[in-house]
């Protein structure tokens, strides 16, 4: 007799509904948003793969890797082909350096840039279709985005919960690709949980963490449901277990609830946003919130004398870490800077972060009259609402206050199919992808992806 | 500017000086220390070999991983040579198995598992000679170990140090091997350090990742290692900074001097302990207590009606998760069965611990009259010193009381070369080796490591 009981926990009943999903047991606005995203990050992939992290990533790949196998890189200019575990490797870095994927508030993580990568991977490993591709997706973003959630906001003050969150989420919808059944999948995710890790330590130099934290949450949560396949064993309790993810990564309150209620019901993938701006997600309220004050109101970039924030702590904590903004990564993770940015040119969209922007004097004279504040009452609602408020002192004297309860891509005011093909457009155009045609081939696939049988060529 | 000032931190010394050190700066006694743990590292890798995590991570190589390589596998059955991350990725998990090899006390972890493993197939990869392998060695026990001290033992109620501490020490290693600079190697051990991941929630179901962790341990090092030598930063304050291992991992004490303390001059490959006996290594103080008192007093297994055992916390925790040890490898964690086997076999060897046993009455009646109990005075001098008491009370009604201070095989009673010879012809005879002779010219081979200048070879 082991010590843990036979009584059914939260996590078993995650692990057998995420096991069970059929495609026809999925809501249709489930599988359009699925596709939504997965062009989403298609997109985001090709303009983040020339980053330092990516090209270590491919040199790793070549070295410890395959010279051959089934699964794709989205860059088609690296010609490779290998195994989806470094195949999924080298797309989840690509697709999350240019801070343009995805975001399930209430978990506070990426969910698109860990779950496309590897199923996309795997899918063309094995052979699968894309309705079998898109249920997949559907039970990573779920089971991902539902551990992430329990973990709570205490554990995102230290923890990237993409990544945490993430190896569970690619364990379990690699686990549906590959069949495995309830006990089996329970063994992916256990074996998944025990490798859970990733740091933001990096953002105080500015250093590479945020790739490797998306390619290993592919990389592990792969190994764990190959391996579980194979006879790997892996903790049953691996959420709420004495020395599991709750108890160990988590210094304050847990969401139990998160993990198995409404399940079937409330999708994960229609709590998603888009990301409109080309900034740190939690700028992304206060850029809304200062255009919109500024478009009312008639205030231009030179108006402004002043801007405070009111936010939730964990906007200040993870803003606070990039200091100024050295490098073009670093500068969308400042409040100021990204303010000035959208304030000055309208937008912040990928092509509006440039490294002249890093030494333009009215740029960085506008940072430094942005101040974040604390507000006790925006906090209370975080994570379930990301709220933003500006309060502009202008230098006129007059004082405006906006407020967003949402964000331009939010689930209430999600991107229509055209706005997403133009952010698709841009970032190919932004990776230096020139076959407009090509890019309009693959963005007509995704959006026929449920009756593809093969998901090959997904390859910019 | 970042907010990380250019001022040296701990971090940044233990890292100059693992890059720096050199072979001839290494004392005698250290070395010979060396090439015992990497013989009987050998020696647990092939008595492991046929655990079904090692199966399964055999064929996760196998799928994900190239079809050839320089580096191999100890269990020669498996005719196969792959890349450094996937060979030690498989000889990890399977030095792991059988609870034979060393110990760090002080930071509680087993350095040889994951050290050599991933030292040997990237030597192989590259082509190092035994001086500088034997120098990339000391170089990640050194590192992994302070980490695992520097975490301390409420890191422990949760991680399992080994895993955590050595990622760390294998991505120290493996930078040295590659030659890399101070600047890369602290990407390397930053990039180490926010994969770091290991629970110990597996005890609770006899699950596999205690294989999984140090296999992983040592291929995220390696990808660690060779990443930052191809250009992927790492953040450098990983240990001490505000988001870093310590602050996210740590709910207790921390002990930052040993990150940095006597570098050089104490060296955690002498203050390792080798295991003598086959069980958990929180047992074997008990067993060495229990087997000094019966031999002293001439009291035998049936004469026994009870035995009190005050220890230490982390032993109470530890041994506390594997209920009463139904499969072989959780009986080793029973504190009560391990007496049992003990006193009734005269030794606790690693073929001592049979399935039959599992189903012996007189042995589990024995070990249901086996209690733990806190003790604080051993408590205060753990993890420095890892005592043992028994309180043998007989049928006869007499009671004995023996405590000992060290266990065989510590430092200050470490194995002869013969004792080690002959373990590790035990291991491999458990292994199903029947090539004496093969293990003979091993061990020669072995003793000899210094001068060796191709380190293929070293498999059964």
């Amino acid at each position: 007799m082991t010590i843990t009981s036979n009584e059914e926990t939260r996590t078993d009943r995650l692990v057998k509904w995420a096991a069970e999903l059929k495609y026809s047991d999925i809501p249709d606005d489930v599988i359009q948003r699925t596709k939504d995203f997965f062009l989403d990050t298609l997109g985001c992939a090709i303009a983040g793969r020339s980053h330092p992290a990516v090209s270590a990533m491919v040199r790793f790949a070549a070295q410890m890797g395959p010279s051959d196998g089934k699964s794709e890189l989205i860059d088609g200019s690296q010609n490779v082909r290998t195994s989806p575990a470094f195949a999924s490797l080298i797309n989840a870095a690509a697709s999350h350096v240019v801070e343009q994927d995805d975001l399930h508030m209430r978990s506070i993580m990426h969910p698109a840039t860990v779950i496309f990568p590897a199923a996309l991977a795997v899918s063309q490993d094995i052979g699968a279709t894309g309705e079998e591709f898109l249920t997949a997706c559907v039970v990573g973003y779920e089971v991902g985005c539902r551990v992430g959630e329990y973990l709570g906001k205490s554990h995102y003050e230290k923890f990237h919960t993409t990544a945490t969150g993430g190896v569970i989420g690619v364990a379990a919808a690699v686990a549906h690709l590959l069949k495995l059944d309830a006990i089996q999948t329970s063994s992916a995710v256990g074996t998944a949980g025990t490798q859970a890790a990733g740091l933001w330590q990096f953002l105080m130099d500015a250093t590479h963490s945020k790739q490797v934290h998306t390619a290993k949450a592919c990389f592990d949560g792969i190994f764990a449901a190959y391996s579980a396949r194979d006879g790997l064993l892996g903790p049953r309790d691996i959420l709420e277990g004495p020395r599991a993810m709750g108890a160990a990564l988590v210094p304050g309150e847990l969401h139990p609830e998160a993990i198995d209620q409404n399940l079937g019901k409330d999708f994960a993938v229609i709590n998603s946003s888009f990301k409109w701006h080309a900034s740190c997600r939690h700028t992304h309220p206060s850029v809304d919130a200062l255009l919109n004050l500024m478009s009312k109101n008639q205030v231009t970039f030179d108006d402004i004398d002043s801007i405070l924030v009111p936010t939730y702590q964990a906007a200040i904590n993870v803003l606070s870490l990039s200091g100024n903004g050295d490098t073009v990564h670093q500068s969308k993770f400042s409040m100021g800077f990204v303010l000035a940015i959208a304030a000055k040119k309208g937008h912040a969209m990928i092509t509006d972060f440039t490294e002249a922007d890093l030494t333009d004097a009215s740029l960085r004279d506008f940072q430094s009259r942005v101040t974040m504040e604390y507000n006790a009452e925006i906090d209370s609602k975080f994570p379930e609402e990301w709220q933003g408020t500006v309060i502009v002192t202008c230098k006129s004297g007059k004082v405006f206050k906006e407020s967003t309860r949402f964000a331009k891509g939010d689930p209430e005011l999600p991107l229509t199919r055209s706005e997403i093909e133009a952010k698709t457009h841009a970032l190919a155009k932004y990776g230096g992808i020139t076959d407009t045609a090509k890019v309009d081939s693959i963005i007509k696939r995704a959006w026929n992806l449920e009756n593809e049988v093969d998901l090959r060529g997904f390859v910019f």
